[in-house]
């Protein structure tokens, strides 16, 4: 039998254990792998050193090295997150609805675990820990497939997490790692709807495309992030400037930060100016239309793939519009239904923009950066959809919980 | 270009009208719709005679043809399940989430529609007019995908719904059907992830898997019903009876009737014959395992088959179990996660069913009939649901939407 198969069957019997765990056994095997993650961390450490050093063989940048290095520091913050997740609400058995019929039926709609979840992910070994007690506090059991640059510290901390389990009332079973890392593997998981309940991809833009492509499975898309800040004529300037070099540059790696600036050609050509010139003197490098290349030479013209590319980098595009109709046109072509911002004085296109902007979250005044799930106070965060099914925008714990009804009668029959 | 991509484009610029339009104005085409589902009968009836006509011509069965005939009485209940639609609530607009941060962001999180919904179907005409309706309150426009052997109705009823529109507030492209029924358009909508934001299949397991196994647009998976009833050791014999013979009898073709039961083992043996008997009085053919064939030498010897398949018709799989835990194995191993029931008068055991079996309904003491979208008091229903993101169970018009994030600042940035 391949480990696929071999752990999805032992996924499967675990989560037929877990729907009967209460949350005070769930959140006791929590606070074991909090313990655990504490006190195994040379352990965790020396197996993270072998992909250190393997990385640096294969030349991996230090952006990417550095997304796999773990620390003392950064393990306590993982066994940190882990006690605070324990803190979190159980979403797990909360009534959704209850429904009293003449006929003396009672319908009751509660919140049940998903069952078996996959998560497919690239480098970070956090999100093992992540993905893994997320899936537990919510009574799921996780079939983990991390990538092969960080697979001895995947299995350093999957066995550590089964270690602690096998103090609890849990099954050892609801946490497995796919050590067989090659594409075989994760093609797999795509197609095993017997075993798995959903699927959650957690990576590039690449990785994603290809597993709803090729997924039969469920999938939930986390995706990538092409957001827009829409100036609009009525803008205020001070705070134009402020809001689009936080969206811009506070943290330009994620999905939530701009990509593209678009600017109401009414709007004075004064701040136009002194923002393209404060978003170069903070390393920001411009790729503009015609308009914007006329007032900074110093920007380089943007081709039509600048509009479409989530630079992930202190690079924007930007462009200038005739109105909130070509802005809004513009986001729907190259947007990615993530985070799009419109800054404006004018309520009646505030409201128009944010009704007409198909995306997970839209704002008025205000930085796209705060779509996250901790921002938004949910306290955890397993990514964040940009489809429209079952959770949109930051997933918190309910987005690992599925609902069923249960019915309750003393004989009733249909008539 | 072809058929699906022009009408997918004409769907997707009615659905960027469609978010604008308030509930009043999508009740008021509703009902022009209403109307003309009356007033144009005799043109909706002349189609539909046409495939009446080439059905016979092709040998369908009785049931088919019952399935795809269209009457002035049905109309007229089209045009009033129309008409009860406007007076159902619209989710859309609904605040789910309120969220005020300390640094003054005002967060709501409210229902949206889905945008542009494929429906893929057989045969039957009524499901033409239950779509496009169903996604016309809920604010979405709707690509449908018919069967050839009822184009000429649905060609009908969609000329019909779109000249209502036409009188409407609402874009007449709200409503398109795909009037090429070759396979390769299904195809196309399969991959649609451009166009579509979700593809609902309505039919056969073999339509439903083929949608499931070949599109990368997100599914709601309205699935296949193999049902079960569990008559546990304390089962009273009257209510078991009714139940049984309500939840096989009263309507042996639709998804939510059982396929088999289960009796445990210390069910009295009397109570067990009286069953068998009761049943074959029904009319019900029945396959037993080998304690059944003992006590009822009538009966047909169970095939492995007979535990898997959805007869859809008068014919019964019976098995004797152990207990309650065979019991579950039996329903994990071969039950489809519909609706599940155990008859008992042990609270324990019920509690322990209803939590340990994963379907979409689970019943303690009733039939699996009620398993109903109107049943439950929805008003109305797209489907049943039998996955686990999304929707689970009967899906009313809240399964036709989805949320978006607003936030509202006033310049506030993330630090």
């Amino acid at each position: 039998m391949s480990e696929v198969i071999e752990k999805a069957k032992k996924a499967k019997v675990a989560k037929e254990e877990l729907v009967h765990q209460p949350t005070e056994k769930k959140n006791e095997a929590l606070s074991f792998i909090a313990e655990a993650l504490r006190f195994k961390q040379d352990e965790i450490l020396a197996e993270n050193e072998k992909d250190i050093v393997r990385g640096k063989e294969k030349g991996f940048s230090p952006a990417l090295l550095d997304r796999l290095v773990l620390t003392p520091e950064r393990l306590n913050d993982m066994a940190d997150a882990v006690m605070l997740l324990i803190k979190l609400e159980d979403p797990v058995g909360e009534t959704l609805e209850t429904i009293h019929k003449d006929n003396g039926l009672f319908i009751e709609n509660v919140r049940v675990p998903l069952g078996v979840v996959g998560m497919i992910y690239e480098a970070r070994p956090n999100v093992t820990v992540d993905a893994a007690t997320l899936c537990l506090k919510t009574g799921n059991a996780v079939i983990l497939r991390g990538s092969s640059s960080a697979i001895n510290s995947n299995k350093a901390l999957v066995r550590v997490i089964r270690e602690a389990l096998e103090r609890s009332a849990l099954p050892q079973d609801a946490v497995q790692l796919i050590e067989d890392t090659s594409r075989e593997t994760a093609k797999q998981l795509f197609t095993l709807n017997d075993g798995l309940d959903a699927l959650i991809p957690r990576g590039g833009k690449n990785l994603i495309d290809m597993v709803v492509r090729e997924s039969t499975v469920p999938v939930l898309e986390t995706g990538a992030g092409n957001c827009h800040i829409f100036i609009d004529e009525s803008a205020k300037p001070d705070m134009a400037e402020q809001v689009v070099i936080n969206a811009k540059t506070q943290r330009p790696s994620v999905c939530n930060a701009i990509e593209t600036v678009l600017i109401h050609n009414d709007w004075a050509e004064e701040h136009t100016k002194a923002l393209l010139q404060k978003l170069e003197e903070e390393g920001v490098e411009i790729r503009g239309d015609e308009a914007v290349c006329t007032m900074l030479p110093s920007a380089v013209p943007a081709r039509e793939t600048d509009w479409e590319t989530e630079f992930l980098a202190p690079v924007v595009s930007i462009k200038t519009v005739a109105g909130i109709d070509e802005a809004i046109r513009h986001i729907r072509q190259y947007g990615t239904r993530h985070s799009e911002a419109i800054l404006t004085e004018n309520q009646e296109n505030a409201r128009f923009f944010l009704t007409s902007v198909d995306a997970a979250a839209v704002y008025h005044n205000a930085s796209t950066r705060f779509t996250d799930g901790f921002e938004f106070g949910y306290g955890a965060e397993i990514g964040i959809s940009t489809q429209k099914l079952h959770a949109r925008g930051p997933m918190g714990l309910k987005a690992l919980t599925s609902s069923k009804y249960i019915i309750k009668g003393n004989g009733q029959i249909r008539v």
